[in-house]
């Protein structure tokens, strides 16, 4: 935390970055330092996808979270890195998993290199993070990662089952959610608590922050996904239908409109097409029936849920931090 | 250990199997159990490749050497199916990496379900696992087995970049094969030492008889690929040069044959293709100039070298067994 910067001073994310801009480059030396396999081959893909512009949020997650808790030391950035590899190495299986060309404007490392290293890379990075936090002897950091490894496991075989189906209700929806994106956001937070060594209440109720924040996060990457803004249009939009995948506003558009719409729709994620004319009927239908509002809304109620999560923390300069990044999780550009 | 065997009846590895049959049962009831997650189609896929007809070699392996360290409760057959789950984990990424379409006779989990449900159930059933590990906070085993796991994924991406290169050299070819293989069978012998509290030379022994029955097996394995016995021909034999993959009797071969033979390998490594004629041809070279048998010899070396590790061991049952699963490393069938 840079010196001057205080609880009133931090109003944005720009703020956020620049306030820890110290810490973050910290958690940047981390992660080269941790590219050090004796298989240069792998260094060339790890590095590839480590440095493709990700904006480390959980590693800036962790930090907030022990500083909040009154941490000073460095191990932080340490575990912040190590979260951001596990959150690489899921990247580098679903970008293999989705077929993806590009992400961040960048061609995936699948597409580089193909899909069997992508795998086995993906495989290193994870293995190689538990190998480093083992090596911090933390029962309840290793409890709670493993944890949220295996719910995000859980989280992306679930979405590939209701791939294709419309009929995928709300709630197993925000189940596949909470497991694929929210756990690994979740244990990040719950981590810089264990870090700071906070009392049980305090990790738990930090625990919580991260789901909610998680949640909403992907609840409006979701609706993102349906919203046109200047130059994302046609083929940029509507990915995730083309994909298969209903999510919060196709479902509910799916509960309002008329059959034949519902079969249009029905139809699309079956065949995983979606033309011009299609996607211009469906963001109109998203418009009058008010999903692209709801999921947003919906999306926000989390974040209110997340900042309730943070009251019995007195006010200082993380705490603002972190709910600047509550909000921040609703109010981006995909 | 079933009651009236001796080390004098421990012969062969049905002898083994007898002995500890009730051991091995309760590694299956383990796995049984652990499949056990809320996602049903997670558990049809793990129970799929689980029950393929695998032979526990690495759960049998970490409760030979508990016993053979005085270890008598049985955290050990748990600790052995989760290194089944873990090893499990791998088959199902490696199907993938090698569109293999059949395992041990049976439809691979890729071929039923597609390469993406088995690479997350993959990374299921190794987070699973790792989830459960440390669950028995011994921070030996998790240094252990997590260091295995990293070496696992770094060997497998080695193989891969030597993919097609006829060039590689009999060291980086046994680097490999003591990452990719050698790595978790050490792994499950230093664990049962671990389990059995042995002091740390004995667990080095362990680890050390892990590592040369590893890189034994490994080397067995890949010289079968070049063995007739019976049914096995045609195109079932040469699967890893069709693979692009230089093996020891390969590298071999290509050390002592002529320039001509050496031209034909290279190309066929490339293109990947072995017809029945240049199979045959293949296998005559290869006998005309010992290299199955020098594959085999240096197999036998390490079976040699492993049976030493053991020697300031007191001599047991269980000593006995690990002696007969050495040997058996060499005298599979494939």
């Amino acid at each position: 935390m840079k010196n001057g910067l205080t609880t009133t001073t931090i109003r944005t994310m720009a703020d956020v970055w620049e306030a820890y801009r110290d810490e973050l480059e910290g958690v940047e030396d981390q992660v080269r330092k941790n590219v050090d396999s004796t298989v240069a081959l792998v260094n060339t893909v790890a590095a590839h996808i480590l440095s493709s512009g990700g904006k480390r949020i959980r590693p800036l997650l962790l930090l907030l979270c022990a500083r909040l808790c009154g941490y000073t030391a460095k191990d932080d950035l340490i575990l912040g890195s190590l979260v951001e590899f596990i959150h690489t190495a899921t990247l580098l299986h679903d970008d293999v998993v989705d077929d993806a060309d590009l992400r961040r404007g960048r061609r995936t490392a699948r597409k580089v290199w193909g899909n069997q290293i992508s795998i086995l890379v993906g495989d290193y990075l994870y293995s190689k993070a538990i190998c480093k936090i083992v090596g911090f002897q933390n029962q309840g950091i290793n409890e709670v990662l493993s944890e949220a490894c295996r719910k995000m496991a859980e989280g992306e075989v679930l979405q590939l089952y209701y791939n294709g189906n419309p009929l995928i209700t709300e709630s197993e929806y925000l189940r596949i959610v909470e497991h694929k994106t929210a756990g690994l956001i979740a244990a990040s937070c719950r981590i810089g608590a264990i870090v700071g060594e906070a009392p049980f209440e305090q990790q738990a109720a930090l625990f919580r922050f991260g789901q909610h924040i998680g949640i909403a996060f992907q609840l409006a990457d979701d609706t993102l996904d349906y919203v046109a803004n200047g130059d994302r249009l046609g083929k940029t939009l509507g990915q995730d239908l083309r994909q298969g995948r209903a999510t919060l506003p196709l479902l509910h558009l799916l509960q309002h409109c008329s059959a034949e719409d519902k079969q249009m729709i029905k139809d699309r994620m079956e065949t995983r097409t979606l033309n011009e004319a299609d996607l211009l009927r469906l963001l109109s239908l998203m418009k009058d029936y008010g999903s692209i509002v709801y999921a947003m809304e919906r999306a926000r109620e989390f974040v209110v849920a997340a900042k309730r999560d943070l009251v019995s923390f007195e006010d200082t300069p993380p705490k603002r931090a972190l709910s600047v990044v509550a909000d921040y999780m609703v109010n981006r550009d995909r």
